[in-house]
């Protein structure tokens, strides 16, 4: 900060009182919601390295900038980021991989991607499938090339017209055997490529998905790797038309591009042959199992949902920081105004989002876990648990993605007019959770796709088919339908949640199979019971998230931890269910007998549950160990200096650095005077 | 559109056919929706005027200024809408205010004003508050030239730490009788004025809100004018720190300003008195009637909730001629992707919003009457009614704004990908909708004071007293407890409705009778009941707003409108009543007995409702009778032309207009070389 800066170095007296008075270690929680103190170690030693020499006055500039000149930073800034982080991998571990590219565009440096990272997609998506779909000679021709950066690549899927159905895609490649090359076309403006990150002014080179032709024989969508720039003056190469798709709602610096091409010829090794193969004589060899493609984009969506955890965190850590520095409107009329976290609704605003963060980095845990095993099987040979996971990984990522952009809009309004300025960075951390709603698979598809496996599931059930572990309990509902005894404890909650699910779901199946015996095709039906089939997807994935939280809090694990932190932890646990279950009653209702008077109670319980996690979300939210940098906020910097912070912010912006705009002497000041 | 343009001069064949295929005249139906033929006449004509010499190229390109750039095209651009506007006003009928300054701000011009206009506010607000609050001499000798646009002046009321308890307001003015001036002051960071448009670089002059301070004593909030800039020069006058407060999610170009006062001195006279004054010797006059005061407030929600249901109307527009022009996911294997229209789940997304802006438009129509009613009653000294339109005005505000917003995200999404282009105009109509629910009374403290009215209600019922007609079937209620039969009619769901909202009304009351008996604060025992008291509040609006939409479509007036007209209302009805009715159940359930049985019909009949609106959903939207410019939307075009519109939108962002951007040969270009 500048010597003639209005901030204090002081904290504010008012978020100091809160961390003062918690009831648990605060660091202690930060190692477990870390995954250790290993793992918290060392995103704080990244943290450090790569934060230290920032250029705030740069930063804050950003966002005022022309489009142009937006590009421009990210691109230069992003740069600097790569060099400097492979910088720290060469120091402390030459030849590994946990800083470069790991650490690139994860999360610990999200706040030196401020408007998005043009090569994010490269290394995250791009590096990954060339890896996955190259022969290793391939792999070794140009593959390396991107992972060393030599150059820049994009991953070309989803066209103009066409996303979700990628058979529906219209771009070909047909294989010319007198060449022995494939000659690319998209051939029409529906089949431009359309999105891919990085593509538009910064990708020499695209993985494209297009469909095969061999003699004019379609043989379904295949990837390719074409040279869509030339290498040295960066201009499109022939038959290329290639630019970006102009300004979007958030990823500002990203440069998603469009991509249209036109007899572009690629020799025939430019096909991605690890797993199907086009020979010399266009002889062609199908890939031997179609789940080591999709393999690809589970893992994505499991990243995804983690981020999406992780972005909710950090606008609950600004929502709950800016609600114990902000004093507004009495409640004692006899006392000051209180801190807004006094208020009842505000609680409710912030408090069930500081534990749905908790909750879904907890089940996204659990998935990542159960990703690293399924992985470790897939490259033995055993897919048997892929559906499973895949259903797990939709799941996560539609309530994630959706939950984090619903609670961060719910945070920004908890923070009143401020929380609507950029400088509070809760409208940014809202455009890239609502995006992920749509990329990598739209939520509403994906929730269809949950609905299918539940519905394979309840099938096997029926005939006494053992189910996986996630949806055994659809075959317990079954066997047992009586939900018994409602006692309101938090098994009981559980419990709830998975019969609401296992109702949903027999309920979807009854409509679905009253539609087939009507005779409607397997796909029209499936359609017209749309709406209840994405019912039961999402309770189902409730109940998983319900369920994975309280075997967290309540399992052996519990006896590793201090009984302080067990306590807090427990109270959030408690604020969760008892929220998502009154959220989700009228479909609880329907399966679970609650009199009038267990609803009263859930009342009184959440109200209770509020009151009691009141002295600690200030700690928990540090606990969450996210540097100013990161959170990038002037309403939720550590100490708490919020007014002081937007009101610095506000006199640095570029027209409050002259005291009369142009446009009072070209437009304002003339038109007044000339109605005088 | 350029000669070289890629946009096709006939209409989408998806979208003509849905034309073709409505059962009902949409010109009928655009006649009701504008509340009559005249109505609508006048509208046209404006739009006529004032659109047909519009800068496309100009106004394309505004997103991707620079924030500089963006303040001083909009302001240009705004004087330029307030000329054409005063010169159609002098064209047609000299000496009237029903072009100029009425429309200047309205849902006719929103598409002249994209990125917002600085000068809304001035005509809004500061004109009316002047012409309510100046005594006759002081709106001749300064309100005046506000409304001639001689200078230019904001309404200062928010500061940075302050903004629901006006009381808490920091900003002071201290009578000076010495000089005869008042002196006044912004005593630290928190008292700065902080968000009135336009005052950031546009204005002159403030309406400023202080604590008026005589001899040291108190007097409470009141009203000034004061000169913040030099009217020749713009420089801001001494004492004067004034600014703009930074970028914001929205509201781009209208420079939303800060304000510092350190010992600036005004005349006395320029307190606001005609109702409260300070004479000469210091002596005070209290304001006779505060009801005075906020029914400006009022009247400004009544425009802002109208002004929500027709924001959701664009949307809506916009979402469904793109379902319908968009095809994509097999439902049929053995047919071509279908319009996305026929998912069921889109319809899902999209039909609610159609029926849920119909529904708002209703109730706004009747909030309208209401307040020109009871403004007429005002006049003439009767202030009976103001409680109760105070009330309804702060639900529809809230429901409004709120559902508008969600809404619009739905919407939004329901367009994938291409919903998230700045073209698609979605994300901005999304955070002007957003806005709303801050601004102008923050929805849930709007919520919270119509919970305490009631509250009242519910208490002067129980003694037999008479409530206001909109409150009045919470005496029913309170009566006849017993719901009785669950029939399912028209006429069960809005009682239902009713039921809950009397019932949430009796809970909320009970826990705070038992706070109040248990000795606490009205106030604290108030805060520790919000959450009752925001539930029963939501539902009171939502009952209200069944109530308007049934009376409408069933009541006197459908004898006025053809039977093809009144079916299309009839069902829209009946999705509305279905849906909102299914987003409430638990609150329902609580008091209803809804059999399983009634629960999956409720289900089949949303269904269905979605399947018979399916072939009139464009035809309803094309009755909202945007324009084009209106709409700003490659999405949302008439002609359905959206992959062309989103294909030209991109060709012309300004990075396409070279080959090769800078950062290649600055940063990338070198950057990957070097690692080679």
């Amino acid at each position: 900060m500048s010597a003639n800066s209005v901030i204090p170095s002081t904290v504010n007296a008012d978020l100091q009182k809160e961390r003062d008075g918690a009831s648990f270690n605060t660091e202690e929680f930060a190692v477990w919601f870390a995954g250790g103190a290993e793992q918290l170690k060392f995103k704080r030693d990244v943290k450090e390295y790569m934060y230290k020499d920032i250029d705030h006055a740069a930063f804050s500039q950003v966002e005022y900038m022309s489009h142009e000149d937006m590009c421009e930073f990210t691109v230069k800034n992003s740069i600097n980021v790569a060099k400097k982080l492979r910088r720290l991998q060469s120091e402390r571990n030459p030849g590994g991989t946990e800083y470069w590219p790991t650490c690139f565009d994860g999360p610990e440096l999200w706040g030196l991607h401020k408007i998005g990272n043009p090569f994010g997609v490269m290394f995250v998506m791009v590096v990954h499938a060339l890896k996955d779909q190259c022969t290793p000679e391939q792999y070794e021709e140009f593959g390396r090339r991107v992972e060393r950066f030599e150059v820049c690549a994009a991953y070309s899927q989803t066209e103009l017209g066409h996303g979700t159905y990628l058979r529906g895609l219209e771009t070909r490649a047909d294989y010319d055997q007198d060449t022995d090359e494939f000659v690319l076309n998209t051939p029409s403006i529906t089949a431009y490529k359309w999105w891919p990150g990085g593509l538009g002014h910064c990708s020499s080179y695209s993985i494209v998905m297009a469909q095969l032709y061999i003699d004019g024989q379609r043989k379904g969508p295949h990837l390719f790797y074409v040279q869509v720039r030339e290498e040295d003056t960066h201009e499109p190469r022939p038959g290329v038309h290639i630019g970006e798709i102009g300004k979007k709602m958030g990823f500002l610096g990203v440069n998603n591009g469009f991509l249209g091409l036109k007899n572009v010829r690629i020799p025939r090794t430019r096909m991605l042959m690890r797993h199907a193969q086009v020979n010399r004589d266009g002889s062609y060899v199908k890939s031997p199992v179609d789940a080591l493609t999709y393999f690809a984009m589970v893992h994505t969506r499991c990243i995804i949902a983690r981020n999406m955890s992780l972005l909710l965190a950090v606008g609950a850590t600004i929502g709950t920081r800016y609600s114990a520095v902000r004093r507004q409107s009495p409640i004692d009329p006899k006392l000051p105004e209180p801190q807004i976290l006094d208020h009842v609704t505000q609680q409710l605003k912030v408090f069930p989002e500081i534990a749905n963060c908790v909750a879904y980095r907890n089940a996204c845990n659990y998935l990542l876990e159960f990703l690293n095993t399924t992985s470790r099987d897939k490259d033995q040979g055993n897919y048997e648990r892929l559906p499973e996971l895949h259903s797990l990984s939709c799941a996560l990522k539609v309530l994630c993605s959706g939950d984090a952009t619903a609670g961060i809009e719910r945070l920004r309004l908890a923070c009143g007019g401020h929380g609507y300025l950029t400088s509070s960075n809760l409208g940014n951390l809202y455009v890239n959770a609502t995006a992920a709603c749509t990329y990598e698979g739209e939520n509403t598809v994906l929730l269809l796709q949950i609905g299918r496996f539940l519905m394979k599931s309840w099938r096997a059930a029926q005939s006494g088919a053992p189910l996986a572990p996630t949806v055994s309990y659809l075959a317990e509902v079954q066997q047992n339908p009586e939900f018994g005894v409602w006692t309101g404890s938090w098994e009981n909650l559980v419990k709830a949640m998975q019969f609401a699910a296992a109702n949903k779901t027999r309920i979807a199946f009854n409509s679905l199979s009253r539609r087939l015996a009507n005779g409607l095709l397997e796909e029209v039906a499936a359609n017209q019971t749309g709406i209840e089939l994405t019912q039961a997807a999402e309770l189902h994935g409730r109940a998983f998230v319900l369920y994975s939280f309280l075997s967290e809090v309540t399992g052996a694990k519990s006896k590793t931890r201090s009984s302080a932190l067990n306590r807090v932890l427990e109270q959030l646990l408690e604020l969760y269910l008892v929220n998502v279950t009154l959220n989700n009653m009228s479909s609880i209702l329907r399966v679970v007998p609650l009199t009038d008077a267990d609803l009263s109670k859930l009342q009184v319980r959440l109200e209770t549950a509020l009151t009691k996690l009141r002295p600690d979300v200030v700690a928990i939210v540090d606990g969450f160990d996210f540097n100013d940098q990161q959170l990038n906020s002037t309403l939720g910097s550590f100490d708490g200096n919020a007014y002081e912070r937007i009101f610095d912010a506000a006199l640095k912006a570029p027209m409050n650095q002259k005291s009369v705009p142009r446009s009072f002497h070209e437009h304002l000041g003339p038109f007044m005077k000339s109605n005088i």
